[in-house]
């Protein structure tokens, strides 16, 4: 008889986890706190649309997916900047026309998963169904309005704040970043479709287009600062400072920024993603990042082709495939979470210094001369599939490079100072 | 008009804090969601008893209450190590008199505290009153029991799943250990009184003295193994491969060990710890360490101190009193956190290590020759109030000294070498 799974959290993990399984033969059930994102749309105070790239389009091909998803996506071929003085300027992501982002609605994306799942004989989903206990070793669960629901194994696809990372044995570290988000709407521009992006002196604004031509915005900010602005006036004034022309841009700004619930920015390492051959963790459950590099969905949704594929490596073995799934996995998404760390900071203060920028150049450069050996990070990251650890080491060779490069220059420039002292001696 | 202070927790620090407030002439009321300890005793599944070191005395000193807390605690002169095989031996913590640790029950400490916080006129605890909720503008509690509760600031001294940590705007960064902890009782024995501690491999047990001759033992091991230690069986057959004689000590181990909680371990770096003039934090709510160091109640009431000494220095600017203790303090309690989890590994590890003993050997005879100059790193933590920080920089140094020693005497070594080939050549 087929293993029969208990899904937690019909997200986008848990959701493509649930076709796969299906096809792999097992009977799968998935159980949703929320309403059905089909009926109800997006749900309050989550970030409403997302950045797919490479990594995500991937594993959406595997499940037959990409041209259903794409058809309601809108592409974005580089970055709009919006400075604080002067005129926005474009960034191209790059020439080769794969390098494009594709901004989706949560719950579009959803709604295809699951209908697509739903399609397979042995799959249920069950929304309004809150899981409010694990027992591990059965494994079973308790649902809310269900009782007891017993499986050969239960996923964890319960995101950030995950009840079932709590029943597996093991330690968890948390990063609950000092500034936090609000989601503010723009209606209808003419705007070109890129990833909009406002670097401000304190704060951060970045937009993602959707479908009907609007914005939706996301200003990153203290908690502080956020927590300091209780009334129109305040919030006002403070955009005027940090984030000039903001306030013309997002009508009634003030109104939106106070009335919409602040996000928290998580950071999430588990040192265990299963218990034995019975629980496992997949998603932000296991891994949240910091939305800097725009990877969380992303590679949540990789992390379910690499766990479908250690189940095909390891018939009949599921301790040894969940084990495999942890190792090979776990080390790319720690990396990805420092990278994601460091690019809040990148964001935050480095675009503004000189010498970064100066490398930054060279980067871009270098890639436009020699297109498959120098390669940036962040096309690595987001526009390729390469393993994130992988993406890291050839960066890292490639700065070294860079560095001797620019020391050999020091260098040169440093002998032909001394030539010239020695002539005139 | 006095201040009026609401403090969320009548742990260790809420209690010294209520005290050292209502003597600075602050109308104080503290809110505690347990029972009163005076009452009850110690709660379950709770560290029963805990090692006073230099820091808390200090602090209990100035309270006026050492010399009371003393004569209910248990002195412990050293450490009493049980290798897996051999027989036990003894460590004084060093040959100064003023080196030692006392073991005190937690309950009896509160009490105490609360006994003495509430001779002042203007203090009053209220006990069964869990807080449920956080103004952080006005600033204002919601008590169980009690409505809504105003003040002029709150101190949240309520522990490492803080409430009023939630209601300070920032960042957190929180730890939880992949290994957990299960307390065990052993009667009263004929023990000398010092600090046991039993090194096994993968697991790890420490004991300290009650005043009755009873142990209270602490089985440190890896939650995984906790979690797939289901029967009495398995838990005797773990401990006799991990911890051989654990089990002749303790009566019936394994059944107390099957019915004990399992307790995690968990550090907190909050980024900010006051918010504004209104809410401002204390202890573990802002800085729970690992207990490898014993330090996390020692640290605590040294931040009531600190946050005394600063409310002195700026009488009537509450902001500025708060800025300041944050700025003095949490430099040396994030020094506490690093060496706490350092701590963890080398009792896992590299307890084990020649060379890391070794070292420590050097550490101990040096000392031994240069008690004022040299003074193992375990010694300034423990055993003095120099801050955390300044005990760190002052190993490093002293190791930068050992590591020159020793490399100078591989040199030396090698240069005997060199001239012996030359001799023989
Ligand atoms: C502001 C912001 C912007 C972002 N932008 C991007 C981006 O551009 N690109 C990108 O790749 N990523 C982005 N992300 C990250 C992305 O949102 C997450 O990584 C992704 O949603 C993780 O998917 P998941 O399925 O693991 O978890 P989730 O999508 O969080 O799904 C978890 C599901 O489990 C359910 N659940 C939880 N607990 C229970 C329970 N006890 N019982 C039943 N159900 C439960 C929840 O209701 C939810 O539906 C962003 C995140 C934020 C915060
Ligand atoms: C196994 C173990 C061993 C330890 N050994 C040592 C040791 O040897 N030496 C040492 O120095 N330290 C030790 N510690 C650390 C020490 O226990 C803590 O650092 C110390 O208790 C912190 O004191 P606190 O007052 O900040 O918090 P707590 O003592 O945790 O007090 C917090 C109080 O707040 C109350 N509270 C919480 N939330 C609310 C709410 N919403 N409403 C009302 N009340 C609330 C709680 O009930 C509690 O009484 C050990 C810890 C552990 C886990």
């Amino acid at each position: 008889m087929a293993d029969r799974a208990a899904i937690v959290g019909a997200g986008l993990a848990g959701s493509l986890l649930a076709l796969f399984l299906a096809r792999r033969g097992h009977r799968v059930e998935v159980f949703e706190r929320r309403g059905d994102p089909r009926a109800i749309g997006c749900e309050e105070g989550r970030s409403i649309n997302l950045g797919l790239s490479a990594r995500g389009i991937r594993a959406l091909r595997l499940a037959g997916l990409w041209e259903r998803v794409r058809a309601v996506s809108v592409p974005m071929r580089g970055r709009m900047v919006h400075p604080p003085s002067g005129p926005p300027f474009f960034q191209p992501y790059g020439r080769d026309p794969g390098q494009i982002l594709y901004s989706i609605r949560r719950d579009a994306l959803s709604s295809i998963l699951i209908d697509q799942a739903e399609k397979q004989p042995d799959v249920r989903f069950f929304f309004d169904a809150q899981v409010s206990g694990i027992d591990r070793e059965s494994p079973a669960l308790t649902v809310s309005g269900r009782g007891r629901v017993e499986a050969d194994f239960v996923v964890g696809a319960d995101g950030v704040s995950s009840l079932v990372r709590r029943a597996v044995p093991g330690g968890v570290r948390t990063d609950v970043l000092e500034w936090g988000y609000k989601e503010l709407h723009l209606p209808e521009t003419d705007r070109p479709q890129a990833l909009h992006v406002w670097p401000g002196e304190g704060a951060l604004m970045v937009a993602h287009p959707n479908l009907d031509g609007s914005l939706t915005c996301t200003a990153f900010l203290p908690h502080d600062v956020i927590a300091a602005l209780p009334g129109c006036r305040a919030i006002e004034a403070f955009f005027d400072r940090v984030l000039p022309g903001a306030r013309e841009l997002v009508p009634d700004l003030a109104g939106q920024f106070a009335a919409a619930p602040a996000g928290q920015l998580t950071t999430v390492r588990a040192t265990s993603w299963h218990h034995a051959d019975r629980l496992v963790l997949v998603g932000d459950a296991c891994h949240a990042v910091y939305p800097f590099y725009g990877q969380g969905m992303n590679s949540s949704l990789e992390d379910c082709v690499v766990l479908e594929e250690c189940l095909a490596r390891h018939p009949g073995d599921r301790l040894a495939a969940f084990a495999d799934y942890q190792r090979l996995r776990k080390p790319h998404t720690d990396v990805l979470a420092d990278l994601s760390a460091d690019n809040f900071l990148e964001l935050r203060d480095r675009l503004r210094s000189p010498l970064h920028l100066a490398r930054k150049h060279a980067d871009v450069v270098l890639n436009r001369l020699f297109p498959r050996h120098w390669q940036p990070l962040y096309t690595m990251i987001s526009h390729t599939t390469m393993p994130y650890g992988q993406a890291l080491r050839r960066a890292r060779r490639q700065d070294a490079v860079l560095r001797a490069a620019a020391g050999a220059g020091l260098l040169a420039g440093a002998a032909l100072v001394m030539r010239g002292r020695a002539a005139r001696t």
